[in-house]
Parts: structure tokens; sequence; C-alpha cells
């Protein structure tokens, strides 16, 4: 008897890398792939890049698994995300988008150029990974919960009472923008003193150099390449603190701690109490969570600490393919 | 004929205040008292109290309003109210309360003491306000807003889709505990650089101080009593700016600033773009809403920009009583 498993495509676009998947209902990756993304050609060229990635995919997959059971493409996008509409808004990461029609641009590409014609849900890429870890991943167990992912920017996505909650207009969850040092030194996209001018992956670069500046060389900063520290990375920091380097260890309770302070943010305004924390930079783990947790009991009055949790999210860099399959599936709105 | 307008007694219970209130479904205040608040009885002696003020205004407009007519008893509490079991935890300016059932014990006292048995719905302070300008004030025409107290704390209630939104355990909404300056110096109840800490009248005062300290002495600085400055407060700043004193008007664009910042982590965490500004420090007005509008539009991103709104609330301090005989009448849950 043939499988009448329905299954999807999800594509994850990034300012570096478009991810696409072939997902299955039951949360099985029957193939994924990795692209560059295409800044250079612009929205039209991105927008027929994604369709032909998916056109490719479905051909390749339409015989396998059954044209009837195919649902349709999920694509998660960065910036401000108009889900009824299908219209992304200034993508700080895509330079000279704007707003551009990437929904109606993709199908219009996918039903002329490749007579494809299939339902095609868009939403913004943090909220994708927040449905991707709700349906599939670590999000599973929690009715209310804010996956934070932590990579080259710091990104949201909200879920409540296990429904996407996505604001007036499509922006909600930008913990990234949450303002913790008004007056500090540092500034990202014009703004002063946000979690991402400060924990986004140049301010954690930028916490580092400073912090190993302010110490004597050691062999670890000497390993970071001289005065410039040039090899310093969230990835060499993370190496460098298992190592048990106290510098690094230090950096990342810095990073930790003001993580901790915007999560009291959403603490305090949202009363959301369970955070799962994903995207590349997250991989250092408890060297984030532990402070974390601390400074964000610390941040809050004693009637808001009951029932904090910072978990690690689950899916990994596929968050965002498995919840843009979730949303053509249904099964999170 | 008989009037048969449901009326319901609202009862806002602050640190300092009782407000008591009849209110009838079309909005209409038959009659409000102020009352001290017995913060030295404890817990059962403020229950007792707030009985009893209900009893006494019942028995006075049953006559006249009707029994059948009579939909119930509202109340406001500070801290975190719990709606489904009636209990009030940790109000900051409620010393010892920790945990106490205020519904219950209320209702038992108006039952076994005045044999009074009625409806009795408790929901925090701030939510209560927000209730209130939803369904009589300036909330009545968005779906969609934040409602933010500035008084001795720095409150807020959050209105989605015209329905409260209290939260997973019903502490949402508390953006006097958002932190914007976390390596600031000024502190409270615990914690360093809220908003609260800022602009909650004592951080007023005290940037106020320091400001006019950091300025040449003034007829205005003069009339603050010495270098003490023991009569600056909330109202004689006030006065000053309007008067066009160049240190008050640069207390207030400050605080205006601060509450911007504040502000700008609603519209990137919850993507609410409307604001009304209520409670005694507000009444200050474009002093502080101007300021706020500029540093809020410069806190935010192009995409979230859109749409955005800072007005006064229009109840004033009755705002409380109000939401909570609304809540009576179920215009709001």
């Amino acid at each position: 008897m043939k499988d009448m498993a329905r299954w999807a495509i999800g594509i994850d676009l990034g300012g570096t890398a478009v991810k696409v998947a072939v997902i299955g209902e039951k949360g099985d990756v029957l193939d994924h792939e990795r692209h560059e993304t295409r800044i250079d050609d612009g929205p039209d060229g991105i927008a027929r890049h994604l369709a032909s990635l998916s056109q490719s995919m479905y051909s390749r997959f339409c015989g396998q698994c059954g044209k009837e059971t195919f649902v349709g493409i999920g694509v998660g996008a960065p910036g401000a995300v108009h889900t009824g509409t299908g219209i992304v808004c200034y993508p700080p990461n895509l330079p000279g988008w704007d707003r551009y029609a990437l929904r109606d641009t993709m199908l219009q590409v996918l039903a002329e150029e490749y007579g494809l014609r299939c339902p095609l849900v868009l939403e913004n890429d943090a909220n994708m990974a927040a449905c991707g870890e709700a349906v599939f991943g670590a999000g599973q167990e929690y009715d209310d919960f804010m996956m934070i992912t932590m990579g080259t920017g710091v990104g949201g996505g909200i879920v409540i009472d296990r429904k996407l909650y996505r604001g007036t207009r499509g922006t909600a969850g930008e913990i990234g923008f949450v303002t913790v040092d008004y007056r500090g030194e540092r500034v990202h996209a014009g703004v002063r003193g946000t979690v991402e001018s400060l924990i986004g992956k140049n301010g954690i670069v930028a916490m580092g150099v400073e912090t190993y500046r302010n110490h004597p060389v050691t062999a670890w900063s000497e390993s970071f390449h001289g005065s410039e520290l040039k090899d310093l990375s969230p990835r060499t920091l993370e190496k460098a603190a298992h190592q048990g380097d106290p510098v690094a260890l230090e950096v990342w309770n810095n990073v930790g701690a003001i993580l901790g302070i915007g999560l009291a943010g959403v603490v305090a305004l949202l009363d959301i109490r369970t955070f799962l924390i994903g995207g590349g930079v997250a991989g250092a783990g408890e060297l984030i969570f532990a402070p974390a947790r601390k400074q964000l009991s610390a941040s809050l009055l004693p009637s808001m600490r009951d029932g904090i949790e910072i978990v690690a999210a689950t899916l990994g860099n596929l968050a965002g393919v498995y919840g843009a399959a979730a949303r053509c599936f249904s099964f999170i709105v």
C-alpha cells in the first residue's frame, strides 16, 4: 500500500545562506540542502532562486512522495513579514529590500515557469524557528514559550497557548531590539544598547576583544593571533572557555547575563517563563544559560520568578525549515 | 418605569489610598470615595476594610439602583494577581502580604458579617486601569494597546484584540521592571536600571535633584528650598517646566526619553504600537509624551515605526474603579 503521509518543502532564507528541506508530516527530513544567498541579485533574483530551488526539490520528490500528498511550500524570511499580504519589509540583512512581495513573486514564477501551483506560507524566520520547535522540537511540552535565536543577530518568536503571537503588524518577538544599556557604547542598526548590539555575533566579538585587552596576554589570547585578535569568534571563545580559560569564561558570563536581562524584560512584559535558546552561538550552551538563569532571577521581583526555564532548542539550524513545513501542515497557526 | 440599568462597585486598592466607586453600566459614576489604606492592619485588616466599604456603598445604593441589577464588586490590587484563584502575591507596596487569598476572605466577610452574596472579580490594578480605559476611556477606539500608569511606580496593562493579556501567571505588563540601564546606579526593589527605578516618582525626584545640582542655582532651584531641594517633586518640576525653566525641561526630556526606550521594548517584543499614559505623573502630559515619541522612534527599526501613538489616558485616577466595574459587567475579559 502506498504511503499516504503528507509532505512539504521548507525554506529558511537567511542573509548568508538559504536552507531548503523536504519534510514529512511526522517530522522526517527526506533531504536538505544549503545554498548561498544571492544577495547581489536583489529581491527578484532571490525570489526566482527560491522558486527554482523549490521546483528542483519538488520534481525530485513528487514521484516518491506523491503529488496528491504535497501540501505546499513554507518560507521563513528575515525582517517584518506580513503573513496576510506575503510582503517582507526591511529585512536588516538583505540590503535594498525595503518592501517586497516575496510570496506573490515566488508563486508567479512557480506557476508561469514551472507549472507548479501550490500553497505558499510566508512567515518571519524566527517565528518559523519557534513553530519548528513547538511542533517537532523542545517546545512540544510547553503551551507558552519564547524561542530565542542567537547568531549573527538575536531574534525571537513567541508562542502563546500553542499559537504564534505575531503582534499587530507581524514584528513581535524582536528581543534583539530591546534596549538594556541605553547609555552604552554599542550601536546596531542605529539603535544604542540593544540586546543584539551587545550579544549578536559582532557584539560578542567586540566584548571578547575588549575583555582580552583588559587582561595580560596569555596562550589563549595569543591563539587569537596577536593584538588584532583576528581569530576571536564565538566558536574560538567557546573552545577557550571549555578548556578553562578564565577570560573566555568571563566573556560568556557577561553574554549570559545580558541575555538574562533581556529575558527578564520578556517575563515582566509578557509573563512568559520558558525560553528555548537556539542558533549557532547558542552552541555554547550552559556557558550562556547558567549565567542567564542567575541574572534573570536577580532581575525579577519574587512574584515573577516561579517556573523560569532556560533550555536548549533541539532542532539546531533546521528549526526554521521544520517550522516552515509545520506551518504548511497547519500543525500551528 | 424603573431604571433597569445594571450597576457595580469598583475598588482600587493602592499602597496609600483605597478608592471605591458605584458605577452604572453606561459609565456613570454615582458616587466615589477615597480612604486611607490601612497598611498597619495587614492583609486581614485590609480585606475586612474593603468588605466594609463595599457593604456601606451597597446599602446606600441598593434602594435607588435595585438589588436585582447589582452585578457585583470588582477589586484592583497591586502585585501579581491570580485571577482564577483570587490570590494576591507579593504586592510591592503592601509589606508582609506575600500570598494572600484576598477574594475569598472578602467574600467570606461579606457573606458572614453582612449577608451580602455577590460575584467578586479580582485583578491586578494596572490591568484594571487598562480595562477602564478600554471600555470607558481613551482605549475605546483601539483593539490593541498598552496602558501605562506613571505614579509612585510605573505599571502597565496590555489589551490585545480587546481582551486583557495576563500572561501565564497574571503578571504581564510590568513595564516598570524592564531593565534599560543595566550598568546604571539606580536600583529599585533589588533590580538595577529598571524603568521604575529611573522614572518612578522617586527616580524622577532623584534625577531632578542631580540635574539641578549640575546647574548653577536659579530662582527655581531656590524655590525647591536650598541645597536639599526638599520641595522638588514631579508636581513642582511640572510647574517649573511649564514656566520655562530649562533645567526642569531637561529633566522631563530625560523622563520622556527613558519612557520611550521602555516603550520601544514593548513594540519590539509585542508589536503593540498604541500607548495610553495615565497616573499622577502623567499629568505632565506633552512634557513627557513629546520626548518619548522622539526617542521611541529613534530606538526602533524602520519596520517597527509605523503607526506609533502615545496619547493621554482620559479617566484620570478613576481608571482603576471604572475598570473594576467594567469587568463586573463583563464588558472586557
